[in-house]
């Protein structure tokens, strides 16, 4: 079939989906963790081709890691799905109403987008969840992976089908497309009235290259350059604890710290002593010219501070005063999480007011930006982007609104 | 300057902005208010320079009629102004908020989007809209009007700055693109980081333009092609004045019925009611092959069920039933405003659930869809995306969210 073909079918069995009660999605959901667990071996001897292949062509041990299915990943798979069934519904709620002066009666509820396209790369494990979410939420998704897991996709897919087929819906109301080739998401992003919003998951790449094309609205989880300060007043233990825990306890996670800024008052108070605790761990640090006063490690440079090292690397800089440590999250962060170490009132007011971005902390760890600890549930992603949905994305950031009018026979004069 | 500096230059000056106080704002916006008033000579002195450029340039008497500012145009603006500065606070409102099990205390908080770009074409009284709009949401504004306007809106642009300096802003929170190129608009429409969200204001040409080259979110305003449904139980004097309305009212209006379906039930009762009462008042009809059976007018070809006339002219078409009348409406409408007029329960909430749609009325005319009649103030537009936005688009859809996190040394573990 012809994408455009595809689409429109999808677009034709959306509306069934859309209008759906709870308890039907759910039924679809708890069919698909019910068939995960039946489909074990097919999934897992699936996944073994595309992990094959993936070792013949000699790709990175970190995308092998990604693209492995075994039991421990079938059971996360289940278990999101199931957690994610067992959510209120997103639904259905009246935003809000009124009733005006000639007696239209106006609701604002709470519906479906439609039809979510989604691209990602190769965690097979992301075709269950965005499907997941999307049914969740009354919309049909056309899903399309990466080509070094499309055999796991595939098998998959068909688990979502017949969950879906079991519950009396039609079993394209999630689509896996098959095509590889590059030329087809530029296809999808382009969809003017047959999807109703596109969401790339994946490295900044894939992000870049659906934006650049999208004639259709995107949400995008662009990358996470994240900032703690250091303000003068900040408290010694909680100085050194958060940054610790921001830059080593998942180094790889999105909402990771990239750069430390550090008030010129707090240096001769820690400076070293962060200093020292960081390389103790390994953490490969990059001074500006004053931290290298201090301290032995590379310089910084430019380009230090635009990095999502996404790894054991630190750019630290130290500032005159608050307002370059905000001037600088908002030039070179990327609107994700930062985060102030202080015990003045004014300085916690004036960082939460005035830096520009997702989420912003005070005395916390910027790690905490995430679905599951913000109390959202399950999310698909981290928005930001300041249109529609800004930080961590969950099944009711899928939905859109529509006017409901209830008249008895009013004009407009 | 450069496009680029400019945007960076705005995008500094948005802080300040987007952190401003409700009075402040105010403030400005009352000084708008009163400049236009004293500056009436000025601004219809340039504005004839517009209008007699477009006279000699032969443009049409519809473009040089959106032209003219009298003193009655400067009323309406001054009006405008006025109203939005009058109306409550945007910004501050906490959405939602918590506290964790870990004692983390997390605020959504509504916020400015920072920098908004709009793009219009030959109004120049967009030009102060969309300023009052952006200024009473916190956001600092890149405006880029059409060429025919460029005298108005840059006499109108300095009446801004002014306001803006005499309340102590930079006058470059609203920035007018004097450049008429249409290199520009790409330009603007591929900012990342430095214009938030980019809103074309005109034609369908102007909307496509700008969607097919935007790199950062759009927010847009498309065509109406707006329905009412008559079902076979509708009553027959809500059913005429309904139908006359939505189309004679104000044909031009985007929220105007463009195509009449009808069940078949009710052919014999209304139609040739229905035809004479708009024939008589110069309404042009397209029938379908059923509809010709008993009324003289031209045959409806496929094309008529996609047009936006904006003017006396109605395609009408018999429908079997419901569905056949839903499917219609999503097939080939807009998105937009979509009617039925019904007596029976049933079919009114079928219709509101199935139609996919901004505003969807029972018994109601289509001409309500509008910040004003929906109580929502001035509008910057209607949405018919289903991103963000949905329906008309007051001051408050011009901000996002932003969490702020107040913790006490939280680590993740």
């Amino acid at each position: 079939m012809e994408i455009n073909e595809i689409l429109n079918h999808v677009k034709s069995v959306s509306k069934k989906m859309a209008t759906s009660t709870y308890n039907e999605r759910k039924q679809i959901l708890e069919n698909i963790a019910k068939l995960l667990n039946e489909k074990r071996q097919e999934i897992i001897k699936a996944n073994k081709i595309d992990v094959d292949n993936a070792k013949e062509m000699e790709l990175s041990s970190a995308v092998i890691d990604r693209l492995i299915i075994s039991d421990k990943e079938i059971d996360s798979m289940i278990k999101a799905v199931q957690e994610i069934s067992m959510q209120k519904e997103v639904l259905g709620d009246i935003i809000s109403g009124s009733t005006r002066p000639n007696g239209l009666k106006i609701r604002k509820v709470r519906v479906p987008l439609g039809v979510v396209g989604i691209i990602y790369e190769s965690r097979p494990n992301v075709t269950i969840d965005s499907a997941a979410l999307c049914i969740k939420s009354g919309n049909c998704a056309v899903l399309r992976g990466g080509k070094e897991a499309l055999n796991s996709n595939i098998i998959l897919s068909e688990v979502i089908s017949e969950a879906l087929e079991l519950a009396g819906f039609s079993k394209e109301c999630v689509y896996l497309i098959k095509d590889v080739n590059r030329e087809i998401i530029k296809e999808m992003a382009s969809a003017k009235g047959l999807i109703d919003v596109i969401i790339p998951r994946g490295g900044e790449n894939l992000i870049n290259f659906v934006t650049d094309n999208a004639k259709i609205p995107v949400i995008m989880h662009n990358k996470g350059v994240c900032h703690v300060y250091i303000d003068e007043t900040a408290d010694y233990q909680d100085a050194l604890s958060i940054t610790f825990n921001a830059k080593v306890q998942r180094p790889s996670a999105c909402n990771a710290m990239e750069t430390l800024l550090i008030h010129k008052n707090a240096v001769d108070n820690m400076l070293v002593e962060i200093a020292n605790m960081l390389q103790e761990v390994d953490v490969d640090l990059r001074g500006c010219p004053e931290v290298l006063k201090h301290i032995d490690c590379r310089p910084a440079i430019e380009e230090d501070y635009y990095a999502e090292y996404n790894d054991l690397i630190l750019a630290i800089k130290v500032v005159e005063n608050i307002d370059e440590a905000i001037n600088h999250i908002n030039k070179y962060g990327s609107g994700h999480s930062e985060a102030i170490i202080t015990k003045n009132y004014y300085m916690a007011e004036k960082f939460l007011n005035e830096v520009d971005a997702a989420a912003v902390y005070v005395n916390a760890s910027t790690r905490f930006t995430d679905g599951g600890e913000f109390g959202l549930g399950a999310e698909i992603g981290i928005s930001t982007q300041k249109l529609h949905v800004r930080g961590p994305m969950g099944a009711e950031d899928l939905t859109t609104t529509k006017y409901m009018v209830y008249g008895s026979g009013q004009l407009r004069a």
